[in-house]
């Protein structure tokens, strides 16, 4: 699309309120806005990243079997009651103008629970996995870390649905390399964590960890091995030996970009969701729930992906593939082959952001660095009927025809 | 996918506490479960009907340049003072943990003029229209028509900011154009016709209004011409003679699918949205607001398409393009045959409900009628290596190989 049609506009300075990098370059860079602690609205630039980051998902999922629905977002208190889960802390929880009370969903392991129990009642209905992609809500009492803690930001959640502990186990696992999947597309690295399991369940669970200084778990690490544990529950501390494999146990800071629960019966119980077994008597579904933050995971990217000239999105989250930068020049042909570099990208359905507003070559220069997109083209005076082509992340350029680009961004 | 896998089931009778048709139709059939009055979950099902509408409504909105985004729904009680809609019946209004007050966003003139009056600073920066997809809440007294007045609900709202009427009314004109394409393409037929502006302006309004025995409003038409007007601003009743060509007028109920608001000034004067003008001087922008509700669609969807066997979804919504329906045979080339054209359905990239369900032929069937997906393909010993093909809404089937099946759907 054009830039001087876009909605947004990068601003001069960052946002004086903002404390977290991810935070202050997206609003610079016109992706987020701020509209209270904790609650942004996705800007057109935002929001496609948001779609490539939601689409990735949504493949990796698909591909595990898993099937997509919406929830509700106004839960009942029956249903918080019947898991004991009504006046929990971080619950947005109001009575409507018709008396009933709600909490905002911010998990939704009794809803899913109740729908599962109105379609599964034999073996033979299990195993299922459902997930969705929705805005959740949380009364977080520090939201000063931008997309990483937000009091309303997007969540994918899965659960799954098992005759048995040996069936949880093998999906589990199966989420466990979906979500590898799913970080390594996105371009994030993280370490698999062993943690406690908070509100959900007494056992282990798992985490998977962006180590980054502004993390606010602390994950211990082995140095040589896959030994990671949350510090919360560590066997050892940074310094020592590793329980594993005996090398050195390191300490960061980490960026919990995605989970998985081991839920067990913990709300099959309470929701009566049962199976008639092969000799058919019944028993509780075991069930697993499995959380990754598409909000999150986009504000770790900038906080993992950034410089001093602003945001280097990895090539398949950033909102467009190219960004086609036109200098301005009194020699009308240069604008003429933007218009026909531009034309024949769009023909090719090739998403680029096409940079045609009345502004100086530095002001452009400063933006596209700013925006961070991958790939940056230059149409210019001096650079004739050739295009200057430069990757955000490199230092120098190349010059291509425009038949080279064309083969090269298909 | 398979139906023994499919997370939903049908169940034998409608819900009990339902009474419209919609939600009927909709739970009987595993789409929809309703989880409060007027809160419905989509399950997996009704959530492949949403994403077919929400396609269509974004490829049109797309097409007259609206940028897609995504705004918050925890709006603070300061916005809503600034246009003087706090405390509108409407809201579900509550106060969070931490003090601060919040409407969930029913809609979202207030907080698409903030963000406007961040990027728009000059002529130059106009027209422009943004659009999201999103769930809004309204605390609607009375919740019984199913997905036709939900109080959890799929909103598409549009928002267009311009220098003056003029090239508000071309934009006006172009979102009517892009609504009947998007009617058309759901196959839903309605009429435009005058209202008043209700919570939003003062002017008159339009709205598309499908004509059913359900509706909640009352259309006045004429019999001839394309006069048509709400009951409630309308100028002669049923009977009368059209004001415009004089033929008869009549009156029927009507489910107001989409509508389109000329705002002119009523929220960029609040949030001090201005723009510089050429001569220099400070103008107000000029703002319109267009919504259009996928939820409500699909309820109305059902509501014109059923029969007493069930749903009769349009190709372009239906949840899949093809039901394979598979008869029980003792002879195990039946089961061989379905399991070869369901690959190659699979394949070919349709999108095939395979009935592999170990039910009888009438559970089939049925089941098949009740969901309501526009084909019917059988696989049964009878029909040997050709399938007996139906369109759900044609009283006879045709025998077709797999070839002539394949080459159809593609």
């Amino acid at each position: 699309m054009r830039q001087s049609e876009l909605f947004t506009k990068t601003q001069k300075n960052f946002p004086a309120e903002e404390e977290a990098t991810n935070a202050k370059l997206l609003i610079k860079a016109g992706y987020i806005r701020k509209m209270s602690a904790g609650v942004y609205s996705y800007l057109p630039l935002g929001w496609r990243v948001l779609n490539k980051i939601n689409n990735i998902i949504r493949e990796e999922m698909n591909a595990i079997g898993a099937e997509e629905l919406l929830m509700n977002t106004l839960v009942a208190k029956d249903y918080w009651d019947r898991s004991r889960r009504w006046h929990t802390d971080i619950a947005y929880e109001f009575k409507s103008p018709f008396g009933e009370e709600f909490a905002l969903g911010w998990t939704h392991e009794e809803v899913v629970s109740a729908l599962a129990a109105q379609f599964i009642s034999s073996y033979k209905d299990l195993p299922l996995a459902v997930y969705q992609v929705q805005t959740k809500f949380r009364a977080e009492p520090r939201a000063k870390s931008g997309l990483l803690r937000g009091r309303e930001f997007l969540m994918k959640d899965l659960y799954s649905f098992h005759t048995d502990v040996e069936g949880l186990n093998a999906y589990y696992q199966k989420v466990i390399g979906a979500y590898k999947k799913i970080l390594k597309r996105l371009g994030l690295e993280a370490k698999l964590t062993e943690a406690a399991g908070g509100a959900f369940t007494e056992e282990y669970t798992h985490e998977f960890q962006v180590l980054s200084p502004v993390g606010e778990d602390t994950v211990v690490y082995c140095s040589a091995c896959d030994y990671a544990q949350n510090k919360e529950i560590a066997l050892v501390r940074g310094g020592h030996r590793c329980p594993k494999c005996g090398s050195e146990v390191l300490e960061s800071p980490g960026i919990e970009v995605a989970n998985v629960f081991r839920l067990g019966t913990r709300y099959s119980k309470p929701f009566d969701l049962r199976f008639t077994n092969k000799n058919g008597e019944k028993e509780l579904v075991v069930m697993g729930s499995y959380g990754l933050g598409p909000t999150r995971a986009m504000g770790t990217l900038v906080e993992v992906y950034n410089d001093a000239k602003g945001i280097v999105w990895p090539e398949a989250v950033a909102p467009f593939s190219i960004h086609l930068v036109e200098l301005k020049s009194e020699n009308p042909s240069v604008r003429k082959f933007a218009e026909k570099v531009y034309a024949q990208m769009t023909k090719a359905g090739i998403e680029v952001l096409y940079d045609d507003r009345d502004a100086s070559a530095g002001e452009k220069f400063a933006d596209a660095d700013l925006i961070g997109i991958a790939w940056r083209a230059v149409v210019s005076e001096k650079n004739g009927d050739k295009i200057e082509l430069k990757r955000r992340d490199a230092k120098t350029a190349k010059s291509v025809s425009l038949e080279e680009l064309l083969k090269k961004l298909q």
